[in-house]
C-alpha cells in the first residue's frame, strides 16, 4: 500500500512528528510505501511528490515547520479538483491520503472523501481551535513559548514600574492567550470571546498598579475591546490583500496610557510562537496522531479525523469534527478572572 | 474561614502555582485566610505554621520547589494522630486543610477524613502514577527536561557513534520514560511494567547501529531486566538507610557494551527532572487545581481529591483516588515500540 | 563605610548580580554597610534610599531586571545638582556611590566627581555600544534570545518558503545584530554603523532564494537603508513623544516582498531581549564587575569606571569610557558577510 | 585549492559551526574545495574522506556534535605516520589540512607540521584549558548548561533542606565549576587547582546551612580532597580499561552528609553538558575560528592555531599553544570564594 501526506496551511509545530509518526508505524508494521505531497495541497492538485524513506524522518520530531513544505492552496481551486487529483493518484500509485490540516484542509478533504476518495485527517491548529479534540499539537509549544516571552518581559516592567501589553496568537479564539495569561499571571486576559471594555481593562491595570505590582496584559490578536473600532479596519490589510497579524497590542497600550497614565509598553510576538523545536508534549501528542491515522488507513476509515480526548487517541467523522469553532467557555475565562486586576 | 495549606513529599514543579491559584481564589472571591503549615506534615503535627497573604503568593507560579517546605513526615507517626492535630487546628483558628501530596498523603488524610477532620486534597506526583486523574502537574515539566537533556545526549552519541543510556525518574511506573523516550525517539524504552531481557535490548541496539543510528535507550529508574538481580540490591540503600536515585543505567551500560561491543555511555538525570522553572502546562494545570480545592472547600467536599480529566477538573473521593496505581498500560508501551530496533 | 548602589537607563539582565557581587564582597569582606537608591539618579535626588542586607541579594543573580528599580532621571535636572544631592548622602551617611549605568549615567557621573562626589562606575548597555570594555552584561543574553528566536522563525520561513525580516534591538551600533545573525546564518545583517541599499538587500534575498534556502534578514532597529527616508520620521514618536522601539522591520518587508515577490514576514523582537533571566557569561561578567566596584571604592579610585578586557576586569577613567560609541569595525561586518546571500 | 577538515577527540558544541564557517568562507571568498576526514584522525590515517558542499554546511551551526564524526585515534599510531597521510593527500589531492582538536590534536599536529605537512589547528577544549586562547568555543555552552541544571536543583534543595552537591566536567582545570558556581551562587566550588579539606567544605556547607540556605556545592570532577584518597582510584576505571566520568560528587556527599548530618544528595551532569544546541556565543566564536583558519591557509601560516585574545582572533604557533595547561589562577579562585560559606 502507497500512502500520500500533505501538510497544509500555517506551519505548526509537530507537524514533522506527525509524519515521524505514520511513517515509522506504516514502513515497520504494515510495509506501506509513502510520497509526501510537496507544499499541501499544491502538490496534491499538480501530482509534485517527493518519496518519504526511513531514513527521511530520521530525528525530524525535533525540528519546527514541516520536512514536506506547506501552502493555502485550496484543492478545488488551481486547476483542482476531484478528477484532477483522482488522476494523479492513479498515476502515482496513491493508495490513500493523510492529510494534516486546520479546518479548511479538514472541509476540503470532506468533499473529496464524499466522491470516493481514500482519506485520513489528521486535526493541526496552533489555535487549538478545534472542537472535537481536546488538544491539538503546536498550542502547547505557542503556549511555553509565549509564556516564556511574558516572563521575561515581567523583569523589564517591574524594574520601570511599567504596564506591559502582550500581544499572542489566537485570531478567532483566545486558548493561547488563556493558557499563557494564566501561567504568567496576566492582570487581564484579553480574547475575542469577551467583550471587554477599554475602561474595565484600565480599571484592572490601576488595581495592580495600586497594589504595587508593573501590570501585565496577555491580549489575544483577534481582541476587539467594545466601544473601539477594528484594529483591523486601518491597517488589517498589507500591500499584498492580506490580513495583517498583529495590531491590538499598539493600540490597546497607547489607550491605556492615555488613561491611566501608567507608562506602557506593547510587543507582539508574532512568528516565533508557532516556529522551533516542539515540546515533548507536542511530539509526542503528534507522534500518536500520526501512528493513528495509519491504523485509521489500515481500517478504511475513510472520512474520519483522529483525535485525542483525555489520553486516548480516537476518531472523528469530518462532519462531526467540523461542527463548530471551540471557544473559551465562560467558566474558564471566570476562573481565569480571578487573577485579574 | 482560615484554611491550612500543605505541601508533602517530594517535591515538584507546579507546587507554588497550586498555592497560588487556592490562595487568590480563597482571598479574592471568598474573603479566606490563609497559613501554611510548613514542612508538609511536620508542621501539621507540630503546629508550626506560617501566614500567607496576597502579596506572599506573588509571582510564586514561575518559581519550583515549595515556598511552604516539604518533608516526608507521616502525621500519624512523630507524636501526632488526629487527636493532636485537631488540638492545634483549634488552637489556630484552622477551619479546614488542602494537602497537597502523593499516595501517602491522600491515605494519611483519608484516615484523618475519617475522624472528622475536613481535609482536601490535591495530587502531587511527578511519576504521574496516580490513576484517578488524567495528569498530575510536574510530570509535563520533567518529560519536557528529561526531553531536552536526551536531545542534548544524542549528538555526542552521534559524533562518537555510541550508544548512550538515559536513565529517568519512575520508581513503580514508566511514564517519564515512555514520554520522552517517544519524544526524542529512543531505540529503546525500558520500564518497570515490562519485563524486557537485556538479550532483546542488545539486539534493539545492534538493529539501531546497523542501521547508522546512534543507539539511544531511555530506562526508567525502576526498571528490572529479566534474569537480571535488581539492581536496587547492592547499592540500594545509602549510609542512611535510604533508597538510593539512580544505578540502572550504569549497569545496563556495561551490559550492553559487553554483548554488543558498541561503546556504551550512561546517564543519571536524577533531581534535575524535578527543580526548576515549571512548564506553562504545569503552572496551568496546577492553578486551576489550587482553584478547584477552593470549591471543594466551599462546597464542603472533605475526603475528595481534585482531578484533570480530559479538560475539566473533577473531585473523585480518596478511596477511588487511591484504588490502585496507574501503570503505562500495554497498548501504549507497544504503540511506543513500533520506534525501537 | 556606607555604600550607596544605583541602577538607571533601560533593564539589563545582570542588573542585580552586579549588586550581588557588589553586596556579598562588601558585607563579607570589608564588613560595608550598603543602601540602594530607589529608580536610579531619582532616589539619588531625592534621597530616596533602602537598606540592602545580605539577605536582600540572596538568589538575584538569576532574576532579570533591577531590585533597584531604575529611571531615565538625570541627576542634574528635577531639582538635582550636586549640592542637593552631597546634602542627601551626608544626612543618609552613605560614603561612596556605586553606579551602574550607560552612557548618560557615567558623564553625569563625571561631572558629579569633578566636584568631588565619590563615584564609581560600572558599565551597563545591552547593546554593547560602550568602547572602554571589551563586552557589557546583558549583550550575551540580549544576543541569545534573539538567536533563540531567529531558530523558530527559520522553521516557519522554510516551511513556508518565506523571506523573514527580524528587527533586533541597536539604535546606533549593530553588535546585537551581527552577533545573532552570524550565529543564526543570516543571509543579510544590516547594521546603523553600514549603509547598504535595499537593491542589495533585495539582492541578498534573491540569491538565498535561488540557492533553496528561505532568506533570513536580521536587522538592527537603528538600520536607515541608502536612499530611503528614516523609517524613524513617520512614526518615530509616540503619543508621549518618546522614540518608538521598531519600525525598520515592517517597512523593509515590505520593499523587499515588492521588490523580489518572494512573501516576505516581519518580526520584531522587542523587550524580550532585555529581560528574564541573564545567561551565565552575563551573570559571572556582572558579578566580577560588582566586586571589582568594590575593589575601586576601597581603593579610592573614584572617576573610574571597572571593564573587561580579555578576561580581566581593569578599571579606566570616565574620560576614557565616554570617549566614543564602540561601533561594529569594518572588518566584523566583513567578515559576517561572507555568509550572506 | 583543496582542504581537508577533521574534528578530533570528544564532542563539542561549536564543532560544526567552525567547519561551516571555513567552508563558507572558502568556497564564497576563494573557490577551494572541501573534503571532511571521517572520525578525526581515523579518517586521515586511513584516506576515508566526504565531500564536503555548501549544502552540507546549510544549517549546521546550530547542531551539537560533528556532521564529520570523531574519535580518539592518534595519527602516529593506527598505522598512521607521515609518510602514510602523505600518500593519502596526494592521492586524494588534498592541498592542507584544517584539524580542529585538544591538545592531542594539537602535538600531533605540531609534529606532522614539523616534517612538512601543511596543517592549521583550531582549538577545541569543552574544559577551556588551552593557555594560548581567551576562550574555546563548548566552554560557554557547558558553563550554561550546567548552570540551568543547578538553578533546577536549587528548589529542590531549598523544599527540602537538604545540601545539593553537583558534578561537572573538569578533569584537570576548574573553569567550568567555577564559572558555573559564580553564576549559580554555589556555597563552595570545588576544582582540581585548589587543595581543599572536606572539614573546610563541610563548614562552609554548615555555615550556610545556619543562615538558612540549602548549600550549595559545585564540584570539578578532577577535584581530590585532600586527605581523601582519589575518588577515581577504586571505580576509576570501567570494564572496558577506560577512566570513567564523574564519582566524587558521590562520595563527596556522603562524606558532608556524615559530618554534617545535614541531608545530602549527590548530581553528575555528565554527558549533557557536551551535548546539543550551542548558545550564540559558542556558535560567533566557532564561526569566527572556522573563517580565521582559511586565512591562515591562504597566507600559508602552517603550524599555526587560531586563538581568541579579547574580541580578536589572531594565531599562535602549535608550539606556544601546547606551552601548558591554562589553570584557574588564584585571584579567580578567591574572587568566587567571596561567596563561599
Amino acid at each position: 500500500m502507497k500512502i500520500g501526506i500533505l501538510t497544509s496551511g500555517g506551519d505548526c509545530p509537530g507537524l514533522n512528528a506527525v509524519v515521524r509518526g505514520a511513517v515509522l508505524k506504516g514502513i515497520t508494521v504494515h510495509g506501506h510505501e509513502f510520497v509526501g505531497f510537496r507544499d499541501g495541497w499544491r502538490g496534491v492538485v499538480q501530482g509534485d511528490v517527493i518519496d518519504i524513506s526511513r531514513t527521511m524522518v530520521r530525528g525530524i520530531a525535533k525540528q519546527g515547520g514541516t520536512i514536506l513544505g506547506t501552502s493555502r492552496t485550496n484543492p478545488f481551486d488551481n486547476g483542482g479538483g476531484p478528477e484532477v487529483i483522482e488522476a494523479h493518484l492513479v498515476r502515482l500509485g496513491i493508495d490513500a491520503i493523510i492529510a494534516i490540516g486546520g479546518e479548511g484542509t479538514l472541509a476540503a478533504a470532506n468533499r473529496l472523501t464524499d466522491v470516493g476518495l481514500k482519506i485520513v485527517g489528521v486535526p493541526k491548529t496552533v489555535d487549538n481551535d478545534l472542537d472535537a479534540t481536546d488538544y491539538t499539537f503546536g498550542f502547547d509549544t505557542a503556549v511555553q513559548i509565549a509564556t516564556e516571552a511574558i516572563d521575561r518581559l515581567r523583569t523589564t516592567g517591574e524594574s520601570h514600574h511599567r504596564c506591559m501589553v502582550v500581544e499572542v496568537m489566537g485570531r478567532h479564539v483566545g486558548w493561547i492567550a488563556l493558557h499563557a495569561g494564566m501561567a504568567a499571571g496576566a492582570h487581564a486576559i484579553l480574547i475575542p470571546e469577551q467583550k471587554v471594555s477599554v475602561e474595565q481593562i484600565a480599571q484592572w491595570v490601576t488595581q495592580a498598579n495600586a497594589r504595587g505590582r508593573a501590570p501585565l496584559v496577555v491580549v489575544a490578536e483577534g481582541f476587539v475591546p467594545e466601544h473601539l473600532e477594528s484594529p483591523h479596519s486601518p491597517r488589517g490589510l498589507d500591500t499584498f490583500g492580506r490580513p495583517r497579524l498583529g495590531g491590538i497590542a499598539d493600540k490597546l497600550a497607547q489607550e491605556l496610557e492615555t488613561r491611566t497614565t501608567i507608562e506602557t509598553r506593547a510587543t507582539t510576538l508574532g512568528y516565533i510562537q508557532r516556529g522551533g523545536v516542539p515540546s515533548a508534549f507536542d511530539r509526542v501528542l503528534a507522534t500518536r496522531l500520526g501512528m493513528a491515522a495509519i491504523d485509521a488507513v489500515v481500517e478504511d476509515s475513510w472520512g474520519t479525523m483522529v483525535a485525542l480526548r483525555g489520553t486516548e487517541i480516537l476518531r472523528v467523522s469530518f462532519e462531526e469534527a467540523l461542527g463548530q469553532l471551540k471557544s473559551v467557555p465562560q467558566e474558564r475565562y471566570d476562573e481565569a478572572a480571578v487573577l485579574f486586576g
